[in-house]
């Protein structure tokens, strides 16, 4: 699949808003990748389909989950902002025939994070928090921060979410917390 | 051993103001005991042995992790805030000859916390979070809260702790966040 391909099924898959946010993602990961390295072709491909499953229904995306044995069942217990992420990465691989492992892993975890983000899902994951459409004061930090270190951009992002979703008291899953602790490990915050 | 002794042992080994804070812990834990059942006995000894290797040293405490096979190096990672409560646990059982798991886990959990907390870990845990000496706001909030909700008590402590560490972007050790996590799914925050 070619990027006008690519381009065209997402369009009629999204909404108008939601297709204008995709096309500033993959604006946004093309520049981390002249910045930071990685595939250029797989990181836009992997953009331009990061919120392929974005409109499914819930029973859809539930029941996709139930089904499906790589998918772990905890996924339904961590509200359904992350769902689409996941299971889009099934449809994009079932019903676009997209194969490739590095494509696929960049939509899977691009809500999440994981412990050893490839390049290639750190700077997907990153682009989609900083796009210009994101408007919240967090971003326009982590945006900044992403200028000069990508592991410190990721860290951030991952940090803001946590916080976000804690002060709500709202579970945080598990693929999050670890990325985060990576990164802050990594990145010795303890100076140690 | 009996309560006296144990206060004795821990007058000792602590700094005046410590021992003052134990003191509280057990004057709390006793009252959240009353409230929320749980073994008293087991409870008040866990309580006044919290803190019994708070002034052990680094290099002693670190040495203990690496030659205890019931201590995951891991601990190691996660600044040493924690490591006296693990290290704790392995020291009053082998110097004071406390052989009891409630008691034991009680002490070696009050700071992270875990998923599956016995009803005795959370009562030190949360006394140790909202004795009255804990005096930042929002201490104050927990305290109120665990008038009437343990556990509900127990995630706004570990939310708040995780926000503290997050917010300096310093690793947050995985007890925890599996802690937080329970609870907050099991009391429903999504309403679900």
């Amino acid at each position: 699949m070619n990027e006008a391909q690519a381009f065209e099924i997402v369009r009629k898959a999204l909404k108008p808003r939601r297709f204008e946010h995709t096309e500033r993602v993959v604006s946004e990961a093309s520049k981390l990748a002249e910045r930071f390295g990685g595939n250029l072709e797989k990181i836009r491909l992997a953009a331009i389909l990061h919120d392929y499953a974005k409109y499914r229904s819930y029973d859809e995306m539930r029941s996709t989950v139930l089904n499906n044995r790589h998918l772990p069942n905890r996924l339904l217990e961590y509200g359904n902002e992350l769902l689409h992420s996941f299971v889009g990465a099934v449809y994009v691989q079932e019903e676009l025939k997209v194969d490739d492992d590095i494509i696929l892993s960049a939509i899977r975890y691009h809500t999440t994070g994981r412990a050893g983000m490839t390049l290639e899902e750190k700077i997907v994951f990153l682009a989609d928090y900083i796009e210009p459409g994101r408007t919240f004061p967090e971003a326009g930090q982590v945006r900044e921060t992403a200028e000069a270190d990508l592991d410190k951009g990721c860290l951030e992002a991952l940090r803001n979410t946590i916080v976000f979703l804690s002060k709500k008291s709202l579970p945080v899953y598990p693929d999050t917390f670890e990325a985060y602790n990576e990164f802050a490990i990594n990145l010795r915050a303890y100076g140690g």
